[in-house]
């Protein structure tokens, strides 16, 4: 996805022509979206790392509010840890250096001057805050302690990168970390983490499943893990968000614990759990169209555009209008006005690739006669309204576009998502078609394993069903999950 | 300052006496306020990085908000850039390579793989973005271009580090970088960017001088800059913001260009300016007082908390009314409830050391008489109110609280900044005093690093003033400018 014949700011053009076809070309459909819809730049010159320019970074900032309004709601405060991590710390937990050791990148010097101790960029936070946490918890009085924090970590991936989908510096990670008393307490927590994710999902129109993973390929230092799962349009699976119960190992190795009434002491139980950037990659690959990105009016970083259509006579009169009605818009949304000198077909294009849910065109025709015209980018469908009502029929149209974009998403969803009795119809479809494909499972590791081999596609993770009345796909035992297949970014 | 005698996590404790004289033991003061003011946590394993907790992080965060509001109202776009800058483009520009080589971190490798190009950990972005805007400029009509980001940053600090004041790594830096067709247009941009700041400083009430460094020390790879600074409870000088006319020395280092119409290419010219988290430690400082933090409540993280005064046979009534005005105040203002076991006095004192503006306490007698005690943080005052009046009562002790906050820091500030005629006044006054004290000075290099000398104090900046009528404090010459001289963190 490099993308050398890339002309400047994608914000100063508009003589490309779009039209890619998501579906059969979706990589370069991407490449070209993200771009032109001036989200990132790719041309960085760090491998796997990118640029956010100011419209995408609004859209991320904006969809960031969700997450901390979700957080805060559910009784989470935000914090802020140091980035860089003592060697000493972050190699205390075994089975976590053993799955992030080999992606860390490694501060060994400031300028000319060796450091006394090397220093590891976080790839996740959980060493260099589980060391000063544990100064934090005395006694069960000070749980549950439920922090969070949106951060810049580092994985020094070495499968191809994607702006967003897979990067070396994500750059808005959230990642929430819970303390807990008891192993019930934790249990719970994993469920509120659950819901908290579902609420900021569903915010975002994004269709998911939710697994759980099979314990041979649980998070490096967990007891268990549930990954949220999305399809992008090429059928490939996506990784959208983890929910993470680590019981008591990082306590164990950290030391964090805390005084009974007894006097002695008792290890906690944590979890954490995480999004990132990635889950903007993935909303603008569900909802965009072969035209460009397109936005729900929760996080588009313009939610409404003004085109002013100017002829020979009429300018005053029109420009008038248009500011008039975008002072009137913008105490309720967010309000671009598009007065540069260019053709107001190339603005249209413009504005659709960028994904703005509502256009407002303003000409002669308006101004006489008080209407007004209005695009919804969703549909691609064009309204005349009143201006006099403009705000509360663009209020209900951004009502409108959201629940048709939901509905949209589930549409889209529902052949990404299938269950098979058996491998060989799973594969041909698989084959095809690609998503998520389930069969039956006893919830033995052995007939898993083998499954996968037959199959010849990884197992992403399991949804628990004890009353399915199926048969395993492998051995015909009672079934007790459905296990889900695919290949992930 | 060291903390070794911390015993956990500020929020959970009431039995501290506080009461430190600011003024006498700065220092102390400094630490134990931000400790038990809950702000940041200095027990964090590596030198100079400390960890934010979540009543700190909130009042940064407000902190951000203002300065993301002056940045966006002035037409600057907020953007994200990598951290780590490729060797080969971070020592592009030599004098800025000279001034930030020796403190940057820098990545050597990823896991034990060495990495084929090192990174460098931003000490500030100028290097990487201008690679990088570079592509996003091609004609005048791409300018200017006002870019700005918070992120962190980090520099290996030899000097002693202070949370906030003087660290490795800033956890949020804002910087702007702005692109102009001519040198008029930076020089107006450098203007535009103080005024900018002015409102910033003018909504924390931090009071100020703005002077300009003397050629000799100015920022690396710049023309000329600009510093805020103002002092601190001990006398030492602190610079709060710096803004910097680049002209186009790095426009020439990193090949920024635009299109003339004649298809000729003219270097653009440059500003930048920094402001971050260090400001929130010189706000602190300044308001607080000999009981701990003093907000105001433009950026206090609660601005107001509930006390229920409860004694046996009342708790009901106290209770029910106490969650009420909660309820009620919730609407326009951040409000905590203070529900836990503990004594109100120590209630009160945890709540004074964090520096909460607006006190309600609620026990029989308010719930009897429909009156409530008010208790406003910055002048330890009581008053009664309504109940039925109390948010616009709250609103309005609010402005007060402020407007008081504001002419106190002038106040402060007023024996702060001194202007002398002679080096041997000067001398006496600052080596009892500190501060910033002012020389009249001919704006010649050799007499100011001979007024430096004499007096043994460093110079800070100077302020133009051509029409002062004094003379130079060295040659007798006619005065040009002012000459400040003090001792920085």
């Amino acid at each position: 996805m490099g993308s050398e014949q890339s002309d400047g700011d994608g914000s100063k053009k508009g003589k490309v022509t779009f039209s890619i076809d998501k579906n059969k070309d979706f990589p370069d459909w991407y490449d070209k979206a993200v771009e032109v819809g001036d989200i990132v730049d790719n041309r960085y010159p760090v491998k796997g790392m990118y640029i956010w320019k100011p419209y995408g970074y609004k859209a991320l900032s904006l969809m960031l509010d969700n997450i901390r309004d979700v957080m805060d709601k559910s009784g989470h405060e935000e914090v802020y840890f140091p980035m860089l991590i003592p060697a000493s710390v972050f190699e205390k937990e075994k089975d976590f250096l053993k799955g992030f050791k080999g992606e860390a990148y490694i501060v060994t010097k400031a300028g000319k001057e060796k450091l006394s101790e090397e220093l590891y960029v976080r790839p996740t936070s959980e060493t260099g805050m589980y060391e000063s946490v544990r100064l934090w918890i005395r006694s069960a009085a000070d749980l549950p302690l439920k922090l969070y924090q949106i951060v810049n970590v580092f994985r020094h991936e070495t499968k191809q990168t994607h702006p967003m989908l897979r990067v070396r510096e994500i750059a808005k990670f959230k990642e929430a970390h819970t303390f807990h008393a008891t192993a019930e307490e934790a249990e719970r927590q994993i469920q509120e983490g659950i819901n908290a994710y579902k609420e900021f999902f569903d915010r975002l129109c994004i269709p998911y499943i939710i697994v759980k993973t099979p314990k041979w390929d649980t998070f490096s230092g967990a007891e268990y893990n549930f990954d949220f799962l999305s399809v992008m349009p090429d059928g490939k699976a996506i990784e959208l968000a983890s929910v993470i119960n680590l019981g008591n190992k990082f306590a164990k190795a950290y030391n964090l614990t805390y005084q009974n009434k007894d006097n002695t002491q008792s290890y906690v139980y944590q979890t954490c759990y995480g999004i990132s950037e990635r889950d903007l990659g993935v909303f603008l690959s569900i909802h965009g169209d072969n035209d460009g990105l397109v936005f729900t009016p929760q996080i588009a970083p313009k939610q409404v555009v003004i085109i002013p259509i100017l002829k020979k006579g009429n300018e005053d009169k029109v420009l008038k209008k248009a500011e008039e009605i975008k002072a009137k818009l913008e105490k309720e949304f967010r309000v671009a006005i598009d007065l540069r000198e260019k053709g107001v077909g190339d603005k249209y294009y413009e504005w659709e690739a960028k994904g703005v849910p509502v256009r407002v065109e303003i000409g002669t025709k308006e101004v006489e006669n008080g209407k007004v015209i209005l695009f919804r980018r969703d549909k691609k469908e064009k309204i005349e309204v009143n201006a006099e009502n403009l705000e509360s029929e663009i209020k209900k149209l951004m009502e409108s576009i959201t629940s048709n974009m939901r509905e949209r998403a589930k549409e889209y969803f529902k052949n990404k998502v299938l269950s098979f009795s058996n491998v060989d119809d799973l594969k041909e479809k698989y084959n095809k078609e690609g998503g998520i494909v389930g069969l039956p499972w006893c919830e033995d590791e052995k007939c898993a394993r083998e499954l996968e081999e037959k199959a010849g596609i990884p197992i992403l993770g399991f949804i628990q069903d004890k009353s399915s009345n199926k048969r395993c796909a492998l051995c015909g035992k009672e079934a007790k999950a459905e296990l889900f297949f695919g290949r992930t970014y």
